[in-house]
């Protein structure tokens, strides 16, 4: 009954308009009554997005199963692979969606609302990896925005060229510059060299006083270096 | 006359709730009529958050007038900052609408969609300025959406303190972080100085190998370390 309303309620989006038809006009065209579609739609929007809920529950049931030698950034974009999955299970489906929803305001304002939550989702979880972090928090919002962000980017561009080509493909590639900006391959501690500083591959090295020395290639990328700095700073 | 409406409205909000509080009974206490109210405000939700609109603007203005010199995650980062100050101006405003909005879905649902229109804004300035890079629409999305979550996480903190402290350190330690994720400064070889570096406060001196040497006092906020290797980095 439930796919039932969801394939009325979108053919009607699609001859009369989102705003013209009516909760009323739905459940007329999938023959059940009012109730039946409030026991699975607390509203007209809810039916334009029927997997999200479900969707949401599933990432938030993966990132609780994570496990500590899980990678931090490196999970959450598993995690928005999830989302993915939902839209490129009905390739058909999503792409009318897409077109509806760029069109009516009110499903616009829905979708920022589930894409929201989604983003918290992945930042709560990176929150608790990171708790012990400075900044651990900034972080992690950061970190959740720009997966969100790059998921989203590649999703739309699939969706707007009408599901054609594979979306897996896409996203993967948009996270993989995520993860190329924020990915967080432990550095570990190394001695100070007896010599002067060899040329690579960023060895750090610390002295009695109250200083941080940091040797770096010219050509590592600054988010290296950044991160050679900060775990060197957080072993005190 | 705006401001007396959004003082108006404020005072009903806070006294009987968002939701029991209508347009009538604004412009009953502000001593206007209706038509004065939607002149300057198309909706209710519109009064809680008077200044976004020209905020944006602002924004948009700020971003227009860039010229082809200006780093563009720094460019976005100081664009991102008129937000703050517009917060700022009016800190026990900022902090009570930032509780009514955290109390009313409807508020929450606005904020996200105008959080979107900013983000957008940043990310329309850094599309054009990637053009030609290789996924420069990823590039500019990802970035843009960092940017902002960093400067939220940076406010919501200061409007969660009740406004204590001082919310412009916070963010431009926040938006340091996002630029030393994504900065774009170019590396290239630099002379060789004819001292080695001293050990502090931070100055930086380079090999005639490919190596860059930081010397940092370990006490140095670590956003102020980048910002002297960003620096370096850039001279070239």
């Amino acid at each position: 009954m439930r796919d039932a309303l969801v394939a009325a309620a979108f053919q009607l989006f699609l001859e009369r308009g989102y705003e013209q038809t009516t909760v009323d006009d739905i459940v007329a065209l999938a023959g059940v009554g009012r109730r039946s579609f409030f026991r699975y739609f607390p509203s007209k929007e809810d039916v334009v997005f029927p997997d999200h809920e479900r969707c949401l529950a599933d990432m938030t049931a993966f990132l609780a199963a994570s496990e500590k030698d899980h990678e931090p950034v490196r999970r959450v974009c598993d995690a928005a692979r999830l989302v993915l999955l939902m839209y490129a299970e009905n390739p058909s489906f999503s792409v009318q969606r897409y077109r509806l929803t760029k069109k009516v305001p009110g499903l616009r304002a829905y979708e920022l609302s589930v894409v929201w939550r989604y983003e918290r989702a992945l930042a709560a979880y990176l929150r608790g990896r990171f708790a012990d972090r400075p900044d651990g928090d900034l972080r992690a919002d950061v970190i959740a925005a720009a997966v969100v962000a790059a998921h989203n980017n590649a999703l739309r561009s699939w969706l707007r060229s009408d599901g054609q080509g594979d979306a897996g493909v896409a996203v993967d590639h948009a996270l993989g510059y995520v993860r190329s900006a924020f990915d967080s391959a432990p550095a570990a501690p190394q001695p100070l060299p007896a010599q002067p500083p060899a040329p690579a591959p960023a060895p750090i090295g610390e002295r009695p006083e109250d200083v941080v020395v940091v040797v770096a290639r010219r050509g590592a990328p600054l988010w290296r270096v950044v991160q050679e700095i900060e775990t060197t700073l957080a072993q005190d």
